[in-house]
């Protein structure tokens, strides 16, 4: 009864030409199968060895997806969605074959509905883009993950960020989708309303379900005003423990920080060298606060008082919009900061999420088994929301650094399940956390969703072997 | 191939023996078959015609529930769970017989967790015994839809009410479910972390499942901690027009009030009357702010400045606790106000959500829509989510009024969904909208919600007869 099977269909020259019949005389460019485009579709940014799709197609509208989709179908061939390419967990990796639907052609901003705070996009739109579309309407999109995904593939991961302490993540930002199923039926999950009581919550099912349920071709979000103030802060602390508790402190009196980031010392070492500043390497916060004038001045006072009381040194200042910017990209670009430390290397993200009260401890055994490994890690997080990475610099040519990073990654998400946190706060499942999936919900909730898999895609073609072992 | 039908099991002697045996020594008070304590069970505040289920079991646990259901899943008998029964489109009405669960004893407050800012709780917990038992932690729960509703009840059908504006609904506000499915297996939906990319998001699913999925057992919900300055306000307005577009610009600026709710002059009229108040009948905002106490002085300012130029009155301030708790139990008895303006009429409830662009117009087509029927109406509204109601007070035995009625509450749902708004802001769907559940999705989205619901309980069992028509 499983919805995973590899007796899928064969990708033969008689398939081939019928993708391309769809698209007449523009198969040319909209069907490829050449190996170069084939491998990099079957790659994302993570450690995760590529697989290859049999082709790819690039569409450029969700009736063209429905209509590929509804082939892939007949013949029961794979499909995987494919917007940036920046998942972490080997999401667009075409590990049974198959199709990938490029969708990074859908990229027009359908409607911006500046009074309701909302906007229609197609799936391949991607964040920054669709920023710089709103940036005359004083308005935002707020969920941002570091890297330039797609809008499709952030609500497919559920992706979250640096913002998400106050905006929430894709969970409570999208308000309705269009996806088109394994049947190539087209289905519209919501309304542009806020909130509705109205049936089952599709959109927050599809939301997460990495592709394997259907492939989001359209979105409509929420947007946000950009706040007439903006302050951003960074503050080094004296040990680890001062600059969570403090964390702990802010997100207790229910200030509403806009951003709240903790690097370690190695971290911010990366970052120095990476991107040519001069903070001090040492535990930091970095803080953004936003609001009318008066409550960013006394949420600045409020949180400047607790960081003292927890060790940290006074606030460094990035006022000007454009300190700003560099204090923000040097944060975003912490990741290949990290890489640039050891040439060569893969890195391993890890990501856990945990109660905010287990934080500390979590980190602290962390960084305790980290010293045993035979590669640099540093601790970088989103910590108002109990969630933090443990980057492994992983030589992926040596196997003995392959299993003790196999080995470490274990150690930090057995440590959250066991803090009732979750393996992933953002990255999601894909190929790499399928054991932990079933760790942390249990048999009974596995079979729950593997029954809704069976019912949405009985024949299992939508993003084969990933979620579920 | 529909999981709705008629075919069910018999609730005979022997079967009601079968439940009896589960409780031993306390079968006599925990499986009660008399009728006024099963119409009790089958009937809510609604207009909606009760339907006595055969037998109503008192359960005290999960394990309790699970043994019920996994007796009515051999038997094949229906099973609805009731909590407060304060839902109001008859969500607990057993259509097709069975058994009555009553969770209303399952009201242990099993954890709170003061430093991660949540709760666990069992489903039979009300929000008022809640918040008594937060009273000291400097912490509320925040989702409060006026009924003293039991956290199970409202989980099961989205609820919100007035601080979702700030808060969110249900969907935002529950972390993790414990759920009895059909099968009479135990589910865990999640984790205490506040956010995770780990699987479908099964909590979501049954928030707002209204009992078609599950039974919810136990709930893990956020709390907010108790704002350190409160202020609250009335501002009565000479049109509705300008209360709107007051709201609409407050809500544009991206101020965080609390509340932010519209009451139409008969409504104030039915309040003044049913709560012995004075204030003005006109189109009013009942307003509240909280924070810290320079943020909320800068919001009231704003606001105020919003609402003069709209044509409001000048702010009647409730500043103290006690003015300010008159104030909000004067707005939670709406509803009873509005029955006592006809005594014996029953009050339906109406309940629609549109993007707030469109509210002023959905109003003013309400009202006018509403001055041609042969009974009052009134419109009352969570305005700052575009939700609004427009009761009508119904004499249920004229055949001629229950047809306007019908007619009435289409129109106010037509013209939502015209406006790409949904039929259901917080009520649900149970019996009184299952066509306009359709209207609303569409038949794929139906069919995707029918395909889950046969997935989970394929011998539908679980509160057979709503949701789906």
């Amino acid at each position: 009864m499983s919805a995973q099977t590899t007796d899928y269909g064969p990708v033969d020259a008689a398939f081939i030409a019928a993708l391309r019949a769809l698209f007449g005389e523009l198969a040319g460019e909209r069907v490829v199968t050449s190996m170069a485009v084939r491998e990099q579709h079957g790659r994302d940014e993570s450690y995760h060895p590529g697989h290859a799709p049999d082709a790819v197609v690039y569409a450029r509208s969700t009736e063209e997806v429905a209509a590929v989709v509804r082939l892939c179908a007949k013949a029961r061939v794979p499909v995987v969605a494919y917007g940036a390419g920046s998942s972490l967990e080997g999401h667009v990796a075409a590990v049974h074959g198959g199709i990938s639907i490029n969708l990074s052609q859908m990229d027009a901003v359908i409607a911006v509905h500046q009074a309701d705070m909302d906007v229609v996009v197609q799936a391949g739109v991607t964040r920054e883009a669709l920023n710089r579309e709103l940036r005359h309407t004083g308005l935002f999109f707020a969920v941002d993950p570091g890297a330039n995904a797609t809008l499709g593939g952030m609500a497919a991961t559920r992706a979250s960020g640096t913002n998400a302490v106050r905006y929430g993540t894709m969970r409570e930002n999208v308000l309705a989708l269009v996806v088109v199923l394994a049947s190539g039926e087209v289905v519209k999950t919501g309304t542009r309303a806020r909130k509705s009581a109205a049936g089952y919550d599709l959109t927050r099912l599809f939301v997460g379900s990495e592709g394997t349920l259907g492939i989001i071709t359209e979105l409509t979000v929420r947007l946000h005003g950009v706040p007439g103030t903006i302050a951003a802060a960074v503050v080094p602390f004296a040990h680890v423990a001062g600059a969570v508790q403090a964390v702990i402190a802010v997100m207790q009196l229910g200030i509403a920080v806009s951003r709240i980031e903790f690097l370690d010392e190695l971290q911010m070492r990366a970052i120095n060298r990476y991107s040519n500043t001069a903070f001090a390497c040492q535990p930091t916060l970095f803080l953004e606060f936003g609001g009318l004038e008066a409550a960013v001045a006394e949420q600045v006072a409020t949180v400047r008082d607790i960081c003292d009381e927890h060790g940290g040194a006074d606030f460094q200042w990035a006022k000007d919009p454009a300190s700003r910017e560099r204090l923000w990209q040097a944060r975003h670009k912490a990741a290949y900061a990290a890489m640039a430390l050891r040439p060569g290397a893969k890195a391993w993200a890890t990501d856990v999420c945990v109660p905010i009260s287990r934080l500390a401890e979590c980190i602290a055994g962390a960084q305790e088994d980290a010293a045993r490994a035979p590669f640099p890690t540093m601790v970088v997080g989103h910590v108002g929301d109990g969630n933090f990475h443990l980057p492994m610099l992983v030589d992926g040519d040596n196997p003995s650094e392959v299993a003790a990073a196999k080995t470490l990654n274990e150690q930090v998400v057995r440590r959250a399940l066991a803090a009732d946190g979750t393996c992933s706060g953002e990255h999601g499942i894909g190929l790499g956390k399928m054991n932990f999936l079933l760790a942390e919900h249990g048999e009974p909730a596995i079979a729950a969703m593997r029954a809704i898999k069976r019912a949405l895609d009985p024949a299992g073609i939508m993003n084969p072997g990933k979620m579920f072992a």
